[in-house]
């Protein structure tokens, strides 16, 4: 079922919904007896709420597919990922929290290195250090355009946000990172004629940004690509008729939940204390879209022992969140990122929903193996999450007569 | 697969197929013993064809969605529901069983009560009885048209059938039926420049009804909604090259067999009697669509033991079928009724599927969490049933060289 469908079948009601999302959840059986990190965990409370409701693993984007977190996001949110897509210069912003406005073109910058005839020697420019990159934006903020204001953000080591304001901005640019060496950074061309006078202004600016960075090597030149503008997307009250909010501590999620319309609260840390701020906004919201990073970096890391100890440190903190007593609650994550890759994966995504109108299977315990015979089934279109959980919270009209 | 696919493939054979359809079959644990209905049901005919064949659980419209009957059906029959939508104006008609002829314009109406100042009080006038119902459309039947038929039928309480049948009418009319009290009855507006002609002589049937029920408070006026024209789709013949019958007591589900071309014999009451008429008219046809409407009425009643009888009466008549010895077998419901929730619901429906070309899995009763480990997986598209019925029956070419 597609958006505008369910949009058509949102109804109200006065339920509680929390999706709580462990970064990267999903493993692979590379530890000491041949189990994954979840199987390995001791999960007394999620295997509890397993046994009340009903497992399976759900697939993100589709068969063999490795999400990003902005893709692996939108799924769970019922964004269809292959059809909602955010452009690079859009994650670049929410990734440092830029409050994009609509209209605004962003891209991401790399500093790179040329040599004297001009041809790319280091795309990444020696990967220096964040704190050069700050000094550097410094020298770029100064520079003045003819019809736009330029907004410069230090992202990380060689990474920037680029951001041009302005009327009758238009993000049909292509890239100018040639993804080449030895050859020249590639001309700013606007790929419509609607794109041909930010085409100008980015040329312009590239232009006075090589002047000021040329004394700078190795980052004697910036590298451009992903123009985008902010989309604009249903948002959770429009689709789904729900008030909700993301309680995620990293900007990405919370820039993410943003497109979506959710509103993003202020952050603590631990579970324990996201809980806590859920309970102190239980009655402004209906859906709380809660999440947990550190399963995803201990994944990320390749340590087998660290990622298990973060999801029995999710565990621990069930009971707090079950006081609360919601409608509907969903435990999954994103995507999955086995200590034994270090990076995210395609593998399906070990998934429950608990709710008091589940019919129960026989999976007794939350593990990517015991929820292949769950009743979500072992390749669940993750966009079906959604609309599950609104069944479940009975804010699903029934569909003809 | 869709439709357009299936019909290219398909080819004659002499075989016969049955779909048993036992209403809201699928439940929820809230049984004595944690069992749905169908599990708490002593089935052990069931349970002999889910030996023998393959099982699982499917889902008529998709995840989350609770579907009516008319498309909890067409789902069954192949026909997604999602494409193939009737409007409220001709399931109106087939719930009366109204012979709706191609052209004719149909709506559903309700008597309404309005206040002196022409304000709605109450959209479904107090209710009124099905007998005074009957004695106010008697009033209307005689209002004459000029350049069109008018045909009134009682429903049920406060609703009725608005037909219009003529030259060049067209049904894209807006409801007049304001959804809200304290206001007037909207207007009657072509949403299109061809349904002009069919606005004005809506127009004038409401005004010429409102003087004749002018009296008859609480039922002193009209309201209507769901404008629709029969679809012209393919037919069971046409899509699948099937003699079909349906044999169901129930108006509307009659009606949506009628909707895709099935032959609808006079059907008695009972399971057994159904199944030798099917015997008596074998040789007539290839496909028999049986309908057992008791199990989703004990449903909706939230009476979980009633549900339970219903269903193992359904269980004592199988032999009967099976002395027929039909090629396909598919028992299952057009969607979930929990006793629990005394409604439809959006939970898959367990179902069977028997012929000698089964490749049997492991289930051995018909239940809902035993069919989650069935060959048919525990949500397969509703409409994959009627594939896999033509297949097994022996009536789908190779696709391809």
């Amino acid at each position: 079922m597609n958006l505008d469908f369910i949009q058509k079948q949102a109804k109200s009601a006065n339920t509680k919904m929390v999706m709580l999302v462990l970064d990267g959840l999903g493993g692979l059986p590379s530890g000491p007896n041949g189990q994954t990190e979840l199987e390995a965990a001791h999960t007394p409370n999620l295997d509890a709420l397993v046994r009340d409701g009903i497992a399976g693993l759900h697939l993100p984007v589709g068969a063999g597919i490795t999400p990003g977190s902005g893709p692996g996001h939108l799924g769970l949110f019922g964004f269809d990922p292959t059809r909602y897509q955010v452009g690079r210069g859009v994650l670049a912003a929410l990734g440092v929290e830029f409050d994009l406005q609509p209209g605004d073109v962003a891209a991401r910058g790399n500093f790179c290195s040329l040599d004297e005839d001009g041809l790319v020697t280091d795309r990444r420019a020696g990967r220096i250090s964040t704190e050069r990159n700050e000094e550097l934006c410094k020298l770029l903020e100064g520079i003045e355009l003819d019809g736009a204001e330029v907004f410069i953000r230090t992202v990380k080591e060689h990474r920037l946000l680029f951001v041009l304001r302005g009327e009758g901005l238009n993000a049909e640019i292509a890239d100018t990172d040639p993804q080449a060496l030895g050859v020249k950074p590639l001309d700013v061309v606007a790929k419509t004629k609607a794109a041909e006078k930010t085409a100008r202004l980015v040329a312009e600016f590239i232009e006075k940004a090589k002047e000021r960075l040329a004394g700078h090597h190795p980052a004697n030149m910036l590298l451009m690509r992903g123009f985008a503008q902010k989309p604009t997307w249903p948002t959770f009250r429009e689709a789904y008729g729900l008030r909700a909010c993301a309680i995620a501590s990293y900007p990405m999620y919370r820039g993410v939940a943003k497109l979506v319309g959710m509103d993003t609260l202020h952050a603590p840390t631990t579970l324990e204390d996201k809980f806590a701020l859920a309970a102190e906004k239980w009655d402004d919201y209906d859906f709380f879209f809660i999440h947990k990073k550190d399963v995803d970096s201990r994944g990320e890391d390749g340590d087998f022992a660290a990622k298990v100890a973060a999801i029995e440190n999710a565990d621990q903190a069930i009971p707090a969140l079950m006081k609360l007593n919601p409608d509907v609650v969903v435990v999954t994550g994103d995507h999955s990122t086995p200590a034994q890759l270090a990076e995210h994966s395609w593998h399906p995504v070990p998934v429950l929903l608990h709710s008091k109108y589940c019919r129960t299977d026989e999976v007794e315990t939350f593990g990517e193996r015991a929820c292949i015979r769950g009743a979500l089934g072992p390749r669940l279109p993750g966009i079906e999450l959604m609309p599950l959980m609104l069944a479940n919270a009975l804010r699903l009209a029934k569909f003809g007569a």
